[in-house]
């Protein structure tokens, strides 16, 4: 349960959550308890983690003192080249042409999301989010004291005087657009081609960035890949560097998250002031783990993404059928091709945050209340269910559960 | 060269820096040549560090599958726990009695640097800080657009209501008070105890934190300590949660800067609001650099102090010889009891980057010009030398140059 300890983290430090710290410590501890089945952590199963191609890397580098010597010293902000060569080939894979000049390293992708509210968020301006979406970009962004505003990406009827005077009458900008758009985090859902069309149309009305979240992208079990958002700015404007997507990935969720490398990719302009926020919130991610993670990707990149796909696919079909099979008819869920997550919606009496410390104490399952999802226009009677970490028997045995508990609620 | 590169970058990217970026790209070309004798990196020698602990560590940790999906698994934003209690016996020799709950680990102290300017500074307060003071300090804090005042240490003639006015007439208030209390970066001098005093009296006049710079504590070559400013402000409080100092340590220059590994140490009400910054800036920091350099700190902490002490000492006593016989009368420098630095005074007419250029060119050697490392108040007729990365002769060799050139010029 203690990895998962992250993910509560940022759901009681957030502002909507309504717990106090003596009410959070009495749920840790009952979490904490082996017999409960979560479905709470938005995380890895730690049994997929290419363990042994990082020991080698590791070994490797470290019985090496040329690379071992490089391996421990400070390095540049930017990132180890190499790698970043790596995440080049990537990208133009993904439909990106760009240089290494368009690549910095982050510590995660979270750091990317820090540094990008940091640069083009100032107090007043407003951020542009999905409602419900990710609540680590709110953490990152809240810092920097924005107004939100809700992005409607399908089907929205928002025009872009509308976002522009809400954001004026605030007494600022749009300084941003953000979301996850494939297999979101806590949605599970997919932004459309034309939505992302529609996206770029409207951020180029506003003049203002788009923050493309690529955490899930990788991890597709079904159904055809969206062209990433930064690929479609680049075919609109003629290349990376007319373009004013920022694409922030990450290795946490194909290889391993605990070494702490991310990326984020756009207009070198954009990245060169990103550099100069890395180089004075941290200097540099570890250069070990950017030699590692190089090494590790180049040998297992490729067979992790299809390990994970293989078996989170089995469990988000064994979530989604128990889900249909217990779930009484007024709850609704979502359908996620790819991703951790899955998003209930409960009757509107409903509070997910009530009904979590029901489930804890009466049926020994966890999950996450949706409410803390929100910029702005909150809805509680959501719950995020991740998959990721649960045999598809618990899955059944949960689903049944919390089936029964809803049935029982009336 | 590659590894000072980060050093360069923290130079350049400084507002004091006048060169444009072909200039920086020339001088970097020039740098990567193998013959000059560089006294500009402000880094570990990497034949300090302990490769073999480090390396054995990394293998034990991924060799045992229960601690190796723990170390490559999310985890707390406060940092690792078994670190964290190593940290607080260690803090606790240090004269600061604390617990676990007072300490957080961060991405170097410069990640510390960082989160102190987001929640201590807003944009017109001011930042109390030495003259010369600590490049990466500034950058760090210069996001959170402070105003820079003067700390005067030793028989400094300010009084809190000096300071307090010009705070007002900027429009904010004195946030915090940094120093490098012990062997600065880049003076090399160490703050006496009645100067450490004096400036505790000032911030509790001013109702202002004090920012304890630690990177180089560790490494003292003779003389006594000095108790940290922690210790003493515990003192005079009566304990840790009365105190206003916060304590940033490292790993970086005692054990290996590379797996970004340091600490904060504090009341525990600022921690954890540091740790809600950190969270929010990027999670955690990586489990595995945690888990091995606690590991690490364990085996070989006592022995590498011991070790960098020896082989410092005798560069440090080696460029002091060496400045003594070859500089002319009219250049003067600090006498270091311990760090990597020693901070040189050229005759008023000379500036020290006009200097670096000529240096390279005509003699082979580097270092970093002074003028960067001022808040306000800057002096371009200053040098930092590195004696960290040099063998004695290299020394002997590149000050006999040094001396020559200023000769020359007179």
């Amino acid at each position: 349960m203690t990895a998962e300890k992250i993910d509560w983290q940022q759901c009681f430090a957030s502002r909507a959550s309504r717990m106090n710290a003596s009410e959070i410590r009495e749920l840790l501890k009952l979490l904490d308890q082996p017999d409960i089945i979560s479905f709470a952590g938005g995380i890895p199963d730690p049994a997929q983690f290419p363990t042994q191609a990082i020991r080698d890397a590791y070994a490797a580098i470290l019985s090496d003192p040329a690379k071992a010597a490089q391996a421990l010293q400070y390095s540049v902000s930017e990132g180890y080249l190499p790698l970043r060569g790596w995440i080049r080939r990537h990208m133009e894979a993904l439909g990106v042409p760009c240089t290494e000049a368009n690549i910095m390293i982050t510590a995660g992708s979270q750091q990317a999301l820090d540094f990008i509210g940091k640069l083009f968020l100032s107090a007043g301006d407003t951020a542009l989010v999905t409602a419900p979406t990710y609540l680590g970009a709110l953490q990152a962004f809240n810092a920097y004291e924005p107004r939100y505003d809700t992005l409607g990406l399908e089907g929205g009827n928002r025009t872009p005087e509308s976002y522009r005077e809400a954001a004026a009458a605030n007494g600022g900008r749009v300084g941003l657009a953000y979301l996850v758009a494939d297999f979101a985090n806590p949605s599970g859902e997919t932004v459309s081609l034309p939505a992302r069309q529609d996206l770029l149309t409207l951020a180029e009305a506003l003049d203002t960035i788009v923050v493309e979240d690529a955490a899930y992208q990788a991890l597709r079990y079904d159904g055809e890949a969206v062209p990433p958002l930064l690929a479609l700015d680049i075919a609109r404007s003629g290349g990376i560097e007319a373009s004013r997507t920022l694409y922030c990935g990450t290795f946490s969720k194909t290889l391993a998250p605990a070494l702490r490398v991310g990326w984020v990719c756009g207009a070198s302009a954009a990245i060169a002031k990103l550099v100069l926020a890395k180089q004075a919130a941290d200097l540099h991610c570890a250069t070990i783990n950017q030699m590692v993670m190089h090494q590790a990707a180049e040998a297992v990149y490729e067979s992790q993404v299809a390990s994970n796909r293989k078996v989170y696919k089995e469990r988000r079909d064994a979530m989604l059928a128990a889900l249909a099979r217990h779930m009484p008819e007024n709850v609704s869920w979502t359908r996620p091709e790819g991703g951790m997550f899955i998003w209930v919606t409960l009757p509107a009496g409903i509070d997910g945050a009530d009904l979590l410390a029901q489930a804890i104490k009466d049926c020994r399952i966890a999950f996450v209340p949706g409410g803390a999802f929100y910029g702005e226009g909150r809805q509680n009677n959501k719950l995020r269910l991740s998959f990721s970490l649960s045999t598809p028997a618990q899955i059944e045995e949960g689903m049944a559960r919390l089936g029964a508990l809803l049935r029982r609620l009336g």
